[in-house]
């Protein structure tokens, strides 16, 4: 039934290219690669018509005389969503475009980089969406997103691991990092536990009972 | 009396080069015109090393096989410290060395861009240097420090100017702001006053009761 097939479609994580800055093509070729919902942000689409991707929405306020009309031949089909609200960031908009859409899983590339106010905006923001939408945030240094009351993942021994509460976050206990957390307390701002890494190879725990805590995988 | 000309140099903010993403060379250049004290955070050396500038204390815990002795020709005379302490990043021992020679004020450069745990970490570590030291952080399209009870400078119209709380910051009041706070609560991750502008030339005032504020001056 194709119904059936356009939810499973739909079961894919879509990608936003946002505004900040531009990531290495090949991250980009990845997360392409399996032809995802790929929606552009604003202006950003002058950047994104260079190089030569199907977006299939653009987003944004356009209310720097930009005119998305334009690439609706060049994108057919394209879908122009105008969002005028100046209460959300663009991103914002687009998150709530993909819950509209009953999309559960999104990845999110250039929402860094630029102005310190537009990443650390997008990136503390990722935790309003708990249970809504499943949000990661990549670029080519970084894979953030989110973790669950109970986290576990396989990593090879020494991979950088990054934990940065948005807030406060209790309760947190952790297996197999190399400063390993028992019923930590992290705060942003005064205690985080940025620059840890795995301790040996194999599944890495992390359980918190309160807050939000993101997990970020970094490399120089 | 030379004590007093030395006490009077310390008065400058010093400069801190981080181990970020390097920025415009005139940006850099603005910074050091006033010949402040320079201190480069470890293996960011190298990249220093390329744009001529003098360097007075290099610091870090030089644990990824950089050799810092070979610098001390060449920079002559070079303070080296070595801080090997991991529970602090290489720019919160550095903050730690200011503070200790009693200087009250800080630029800081490459603190952004490349990792996002880094990036995310070096902006909301100010607030935990409160009443210790003055800190700055720059990048080619952010000024970011962290506001006093009360702040007032003037803007001219326009300006772009974000309120980013770490942490919860209540009883914030501003004035000249095109979005007014009145009395407003804002919380990490949750309602930030990201994206805000000047709306007329001249005093903005901003109030805050409690809790850690950043202004971040930004520019695309």
């Amino acid at each position: 039934m194709s119904s059936h097939h356009i939810v499973r479609d739909d079961q894919e994580p879509a990608l936003i290219i946002a505004n900040g800055a531009s990531c290495n093509p090949e991250l980009l070729g990845q997360l392409l690669e399996w032809s995802p919902l790929v929606i552009v942000l604003d202006s950003a689409m002058v950047r994104v018509m260079e190089l030569d991707i199907k977006v299939d929405v653009l987003l944004g306020d356009f209310d720097r005389g930009f005119d998305p009309e334009i690439y609706k031949t060049s994108q057919y089909p394209l879908e122009i969503v105008h969002t005028p609200d100046q209460n959300k960031t663009d991103l914002e908009k687009a998150f709530d475009y993909l819950i509209n859409r009953k999309i559960p899983a999104v990845n999110v590339v250039w929402a860094t980089g630029k102005r310190a106010d537009h990443t650390i905006t997008n990136l503390t923001n990722i935790p309003k969406y708990r249970n809504l939408l499943k949000i990661v945030i990549l670029d080519d240094h970084s894979k953030v997103f989110l973790l669950p009351r109970k986290f576990e993942k396989w990593y090879t021994a020494q991979t950088p691991i990054s934990l940065i509460p948005i807030g406060q976050v209790t309760g947190i206990q952790s297996d197999n990092l190399f400063y390993p957390l028992q019923n930590d307390t992290l705060t942003i701002g005064y205690r985080t536990g940025s620059s840890n890494h795995v301790a040996q190879d194999g599944l890495v725990t992390i359980l918190h009972e309160e807050g939000d805590l993101l997990l970020m995988e970094c490399l120089d």
